[in-house]
């Protein structure tokens, strides 16, 4: 799966009174360039989850290095190990902030894939699966 | 139903760079005013949805009277109108800034009582009706 | 100032239990709208603060129209009045979602002109005055 | 510093698609229960900014044991190392649901002391050192 590259431009209703973005949104940001990122490689999350696999956070880590600003706009680059997934999947963020390139943020989000009518954990789907397979080599 | 007072502390996350709480989260404060004040009338708002009815916003209105800030609390008073509700059930809410007492926000919130399964408008359920003929005299 | 239409696609966070967007999302949404929407015009909001006058919102509707899905793509146009603001501004709003065009949301927020240092409400600096003098005729 | 047990009511509006709790609100739900563990101690961050230093998180880890839903309650349990800070505080936390007091979510959140007038890092300020060194023996 390519790594790709979001760009968010931060909002108002995300900083807070030190003038900063609050942390706890860069775990949304994460969530936006995860899911444009899987979109790119051709799988929208929404067609995973309408072929009944859902993909619930088990573990995540995140560092902050550098704080952005309103309306500063971040570079969120988004990539996956080559392997193909078993019943886990952990993305790997870097938040840069543009134009100047200062690394905002990093983090690791690892999913589980579920079986939404069980409840249970399986391995990747096989849309996942052939995802990798078809980008590793 | 009776009116009830709900309190919030303001926290670090709702306040924005002019050191205010984002007009947003007014929102979500009278949604928690909203549900503890049906549970105070005896009727959890989850057990509205487990008998298949679900009450989704409709229509809206707040007006900012004076700035909350970090830390402060706040008494949020939510009430209804004391006749059965039909299709729809119009919340209104004031909430000040304890311990002042300046009035920081007011709104009115209006659901809709909507069958789950269909998706499509219904009279309120009989827990609901009842709750309003109990307090009506 | 020119009418402006602004994209945004629902993220997984902003949709509850219902499956749809929360209601309360919209006022970030109409937040991100009208940010670009000035910046469109030639007027970013963070030169109006740098300048010392800051906008907060004071009052605000929304009506709910059709629900929102996660993933879809709203078109969210923001308008404003052809008249050189006073001390306040009203923005309005109209959320179709995209491609079907049905209307999701529709919203007013008004915003007030406030000095910065003395917290007083002011009159809409020039640079803002110039703006609307520019498109009106 | 005292362990501290905050008690939260899961929102509506916290909740996803699948049902259970958002995982980024649980970086929420950690500052609250930070907030109020240091006002049991005696110490509000309020004040603590007043004197002039601020707390910006600077690394993170949160892990997810078992889906908390709609109108649960969560125990969230904030404890400290017992030394004395030096530029670095690292809190802990152990989310439960009640009743049954299933494991919801765990963390660790450092923060770091910043002076608010430089930007800098510094050491911890005296009145959090006094803090640390009151329940120490």
């Amino acid at each position: 799966m390519p790594t790709y590259t979001y760009r968010h431009r931060v909002r108002y209703r995300e900083c807070d009174p030190m003038g900063v973005v609050y942390h706890g949104h860069y775990l949304d940001y994460f969530e936006y360039a995860r899911t444009e990122a899987l979109r790119n490689a051709g799988l929208p999350y929404k067609e995973l989850e309408a072929s009944g696999v859902i993909m619930p956070v088990v573990d995540l880590r995140l560092k902050f290095h550098s704080p952005a600003r309103y309306d500063d706009v971040l570079a969120i680059t988004t990539s996956v190990p080559d392997d193909v997934p078993g019943v886990r999947l952990t993305f790997t963020y870097e938040a840069h902030i543009v134009p100047d390139g200062r690394l905002a943020a990093t983090g690791e989000v690892t999913l589980c894939f579920v079986d939404a009518a069980t409840g249970r954990p399986r391995r990747a789907p096989a849309m996942v699966a052939d995802l990798f397979r078809g980008y590793s080599s």
